[in-house]
């Protein structure tokens, strides 16, 4: 992509109403733009990496064998009464009338109405267990919303919903999603520590919530280090021993920790760190089954009850997660699987005819070579060109100037270490393409 | 994608509130479910299909230097109230009020959103030409809704926005999108006829919208025969040449045809057909760039309101237009460019353990070779699996049957045709490999 031809403003100044970090990077480096209290447009650069996150937890809910469909925003109110919550909802739901004068609502989850889905599509004992999932914005009408993305509205959003025959199918689902999770998060270079959760207002036995660790998270974790020994590969490769192994491991949010009579692990052991939830996994058994009337016929004649779970992930609230985990002082710093575009190529003298074309010859090659290039072709200064391209923070930056291309160079840099090297044209390109 | 894992309703009966055959057919074959008035979920195979159609309209708006950004669905009232639309807009609007009493609604377009994203962003004449769009669930809350997807309330829309310097430009801008429409309904499988249009409530000069005929369209269109003649061939590499032989065609809608005095077109040339309006393009100058206080600096130094254009296309809309248009006795026949998979694989007899070993053997093959392929693997007798293959319309169906497998055989069938064949595995596979 030229960025001649492209939408990309990014500002030098901070943002004043911007408190964390990460809501400051996205408003810098031309990421989002807020249209209304709490509710973000996304630009093109900040939607390159919303699609992106969207797309590796779509490939792990796919691998852990959920089946992909679409809800739509808008519900009926109705929906909402047969499992009681439309009035236990508080302000926070989204409430609508249409033009008849029907109530209506913006979806804030999907229980009931996937249950219905489900339900009226579900014959016997054979067409469980399932899990369906969509990813679909949702609406919170938060008091105060905040933070950026982090605290929004209006916000993207993965939802799966397991239906088992029995409490050892749910289980089972269960552990595929928690699995799912441990990959996601590792995919998108993220520490995850899951933490037992209480299951609150959706009910249930069974509940994990999912932290990112980060100065500025709006939650108080305590855990036992050994959490931190778990490594990025392993959780890349995470089966059920590794949730067996991570879930005998203490984590708690500090309201439930407080709640503890005597801590199990040493105070040496016992980190204590502030996390941003990004997923929220629950097993609630028969709660909206019962409540929405959905049973079916087991292998022997009987009826029964599907045990369900819920899980989500906050695909938009990750963004900001991300950035969180993972910026310097002169911006944000994509790890490769996010990052909007791979390399970030600098012409630094468009008013030369010969640094122009080759530079341009270059962009050639690496579109060619599918990589993902965002190239500053205009004709600004160099100072304005390397501070763009730090702020937005794509994982690779190459400079082609003058007088390295007289000594036959250009210069790549890596943003995440700030590491240069002057290389030859060729091996340049080699090292951006055999990526 | 095993059957036996999958979540896909196919019922026989036809739906009673359904009147036009694409609504039947998105029933019957599990693409949709109605969840309230006008509103639908996208189950699994639907899904795939809208993401099939999205991303071709994605890629020709790309091609066509427009650039991608998401907007909310929530927009605020204060907006509208600066284009004098908010009053003006009637009861097709979904209005609503949040927790602190703000006036907000669900978009049914994206002009004064837009119009003030690129304003704040934008300060020179350098910043120009640029198209930009977004692909985004809208809401039009219909008195009637009606004819599935094709007529609904929350709909799946793509929506462009051009912004240029002059009149010259703006008819550039303008060109391009009714370029790359052209090759985009041309990829769909469809025959779409441009039909030049009053301008009506968003106004401006220049205005086509983009039909495609089907007997259950809504609108009645009277057209040259020779716009019949425009091969796909030549759509698909549609230029400003193919705009002006098109364009100086005459098409019209009914209720513009017979404000005209005397039609140019002889009657025995002069066709009468139904219509889908699928599409609409404008060109409406500087209406809201002038009421939204959009001006910008020119290379003299003198300051322009931005002449604009808005460019959409009904995504979901289009699910139903390609079945109307694409349809037999027996179900669907998707054109190759979204069909939800390319072949059907079909076991005869998932109880006899040769024929499944045979079979499941064939789809890892097939999966290998990155043949999107739907397995039927449950043990249901053939004729049900023929009738869902055939309501479901997948190009292919490749049949495994213990008689054939003894003979060393396979058959194979294209939809469309109904054309069966006899084949070794081996060329079958290389068949639909091939591909």
């Amino acid at each position: 992509m030229r960025l001649s031809r492209y939408f990309l403003p990014v500002t030098k100044e901070t943002p004043a109403d911007a408190q964390i970090v990460s809501h400051k990077l996205m408003l810098r480096a031309g990421l989002v733009r807020q249209t209304a209290a709490g509710i973000y447009a996304w630009l093109p650069l900040g939607l390159r990496v919303l699609k992106k996150i969207e797309q590796i937890v779509r490939e792990e809910q796919d691998k852990a064998g959920a089946v992909e469909l679409l809800m739509p925003t808008i519900q009926s109110a109705d929906l909402w009464r047969q499992s009681g919550r439309y009035d236990a909802y508080g302000p926070e739901m989204l409430r609508l009338v249409d033009r008849h004068e029907r109530e209506m609502l913006y979806g804030p989850t999907n229980e009931e109405m996937i249950t219905t889905i489900f339900r009226d599509a579900t014959k016997s004992y054979r067409d469980l267990p399932r899990t369906l999932y969509h990813i679909q914005w949702k609406f919170r009408d938060e008091v105060r919303p905040r933070f950026g993305v982090m605290r929004g509205r209006e916000f993207l959003m993965k939802d799966a919903y397991s239906f088992d025959l029995d409490e050892e199918g749910l289980k089972q689902s269960y552990e595929a999603m928690f699995v799912a999770y441990l990959r996601t998060f590792a995919r998108l270079g993220l520490q995850a520590v899951p933490v037992r959760a209480p299951t609150g207002p959706i009910g249930g036995d069974l509940s994990h919530e999912f932290h990112i660790l980060a100065e500025t998270g709006e939650s108080q974790l305590f855990y036992d280090a050994a959490i931190d020994d778990v490594t990025r590969e392993e959780l890349l490769a995470a089966d059920a021993s590794t949730i067996a192994r991570l879930t005998r491991l203490y984590a708690m949010e500090a309201e439930e920790h407080e709640k503890v009579a005597e801590c199990p692990v040493p105070a040496e052991r016992l980190r204590s760190r502030r996390g941003i939830e990004v997923g929220h996994i629950f097993a609630f058994g028969t709660k909206y089954s019962a409540s929405m009337g959905f049973s079916i016929q087991t292998a022997d004649g009987g009826q029964v009850h599907p045990q369900m779970g819920s899980y989500g992930i906050g695909v938009s609230r990750l963004m900001g997660a991300i950035i969180e985990a993972s910026h310097d002082d002169n911006g944000i710093v994509w790890p490769d699987s996010v990052a909007p575009f791979q390399v970030g190529l600098i012409n630094m003298r468009a008013d030369d005819a010969a640094c122009s074309a080759a530079a341009d010859n270059i962009y050639k090659q690496l579109e060619t070579a599918g990589v993902e290039t965002l190239y500053d072709d205009r004709d600004e200064r160099g100072g304005a060109k390397f501070a763009t391209m730090d702020v937005i923070g794509l994982p690779w930056q190459l400079v082609i100037g003058p007088k390295g291309l007289e000594k036959g160079v250009v210069e790549l840099k890596r943003r995440a270490s700030g590491e240069r090297e002057e290389l030859s044209l060729e091996t340049a390109l080699a090292r951006l393409t055999a990526r």
